[in-house]
């Protein structure tokens, strides 16, 4: 039985559906009496730049109480990333809002700036923003699916989550928010002469927060997997972080909830601005983007990441 | 179709068999005009504690020139790494020498010291020590024939080099010599008080070159695999390190045969003298090392490693 988690990452967290879907598949051995219990060959990806050595050194005390063989296969889930017909069930958690790329339209060229002062959808954006993230989205999405669609066995089943929006406008709620006090921090930035203002013009977060109604459309347009179940959540902002830092031991005592959240933001983020804007001013960036959302958090204390979570299963297989 | 390359190290050379074996299988199956290609899968393994994170870095370039999938699979294999019946083929090169542990009999307790100014099997080892090495060796490399007989499929092949030696005595021949002069300058340095005797006298090597006659009795005993083909040959220490360095390109140009050969030793058991005796010694060590090796290339310059290839397929599968 091959499980494979798509955008792993690394550290305390990693292994943890891992864990979870182990455990599943024991239980259900045990009450069917089914013996010997299936070989369980685990398959963790994410891309190449991943700290897999971290990751790697992690396998032996997860070893001691689970029964498995774990591999890694580094790559982009939007392309092919194992032979066909190989997976039983794939889980990926929290990356399906990551685009491959940011839309053409929006790289550095032509059309340069037209998303001023902003790195992702803003109240300010010109429509054209929206629209070029949406069908990035679509493209991106559908790929994953197509892929998935060769890898993954007839009734083979697939469970993601996402972060998404509840409405039309992404530029109104959820984590939208987040990127907005980044930007400001940016702006801010600029105007000290720290950052120059044309990086920000060029630059455009690579993410995209969809609705419910855009996730269903794009599996039943690809049509290769039909969905069991579809929801939206929403996740408090300081329970999300709440969960996520219960298994980091790294977690400072006397930390407030917002500098929990901006750690988490810096931790999944922070590449691409290194690329971007250099290595030398990220502890910069985010010690002001931490202060800002100190006195954010304060002020909505009740705001709530909207999610989505699926299970699709394999249908249609030649 | 799955090919294993167990032992793969990390560094330029890593991919290069693996690579022999695509280009192999896509020129038999344009011979045989078979379309489409099968697919195939690599699975790349080493101890955990190699350096994935380097490894993964060269799998782009890699499959620019190459139709395959490519994943890492960590772990001991003196152990089960794979599921059953899943292997098409299994390649290791140059490991199998290399023991899962020191023989508990050589290790730290009772018998401490037995070996005294050895760190391998040495003209003044008591018989007890080539005893315990070739008991170590026969259950280990009998372990790596179960465990992979579990793994690859009715038919399927294996191929491996080890280093070996031709007499009975290991005291006398290949690559004994490069750890007779490794001793020899951990002794000079613990006359100069700057090793303590004592951490010499309780080191020993978990490295064994077999006979061939012990490999064949090993593979027949254990019975999963039928010995295809098995040779000894020789590979004069220059020509090796030549090839072996062909393909790195930190080789400096004026470096002689015996400083790189001193480099590569390095690089193969660095690891293990580090945990004994410390990182910061590890400079002068092999700095004292490859100044003795230069003297002792120039007389004997057409020393040798005699090595053995064996290519063995699985029956009796159940």
């Amino acid at each position: 039985m091959s499980i494979a988690d798509l955008g792993c990452s690394s550290g305390p967290n990693a292994l943890l559906v891992v864990s979870d879907a182990i455990d599943a598949v024991e239980l259900v051995c045990k009450e069917l009496n089914q013996k010997p219990l299936p070989e369980i060959h685990v398959m963790l990806n994410d891309l190449p730049k991943n700290d897999f050595n971290g990751l790697i050194g992690s396998f032996e005390d997860f070893k001691k109480n689970h029964t498995c063989f774990i591999s890694v296969a580094p790559g982009s889930f939007y392309g092919r990333l194992f032979p066909s017909q190989t997976l039983h069930f794939v889980h990926s958690s929290m990356c399906l809002h990551w685009l491959s790329q940011v839309p053409v339209e929006l790289q550095n060229g032509t059309k340069l700036g037209l998303n001023k002062g902003n790195i992702y959808i803003s109240k300010t954006s010109p429509p054209f923003v929206l629209e070029a993230l949406t069908k990035q989205f679509e493209r991106d999405f559908s790929q994953f699916l197509k892929c998935r669609a060769e890898e993954v066995i007839h009734n083979g089943c697939m469970v993601f989550t996402l972060v998404a929006r509840k409405g039309e406008d992404p530029s109104a709620e959820g984590i939208y928010l987040q990127w907005e006090l980044l930007a400001q921090v940016l702006m801010d930035m600029a105007s000290q002469g720290i950052v120059e203002m044309e990086k920000i013009d060029s630059f455009n977060l690579p993410f995209y927060t969809p609705t419910l109604e855009e996730v269903k459309n794009v599996i039943r347009r690809e049509g290769s997997f039909a969905i069991k179940s579809i929801q939206m959540f929403d996740v408090g902002w300081g329970e999300a972080r709440d969960q996520a830092c219960e298994h980091d031991d790294k977690v400072e005592e006397n930390e407030t909830t917002s500098q929990r959240m901006a750690k988490s933001i810096r931790a999944c983020s922070e590449s691409l601005f290194v690329s971007h804007f250099g290595v030398e001013l990220m502890d910069e960036l985010f010690a002001r983007y931490s202060y800002l959302m100190e006195g954010y958090f304060s002020k909505y204390p009740d705001g709530a990441l909207t999610n989505i979570c699926a299970s699709v299963q394999r249908i249609n297989v030649m």
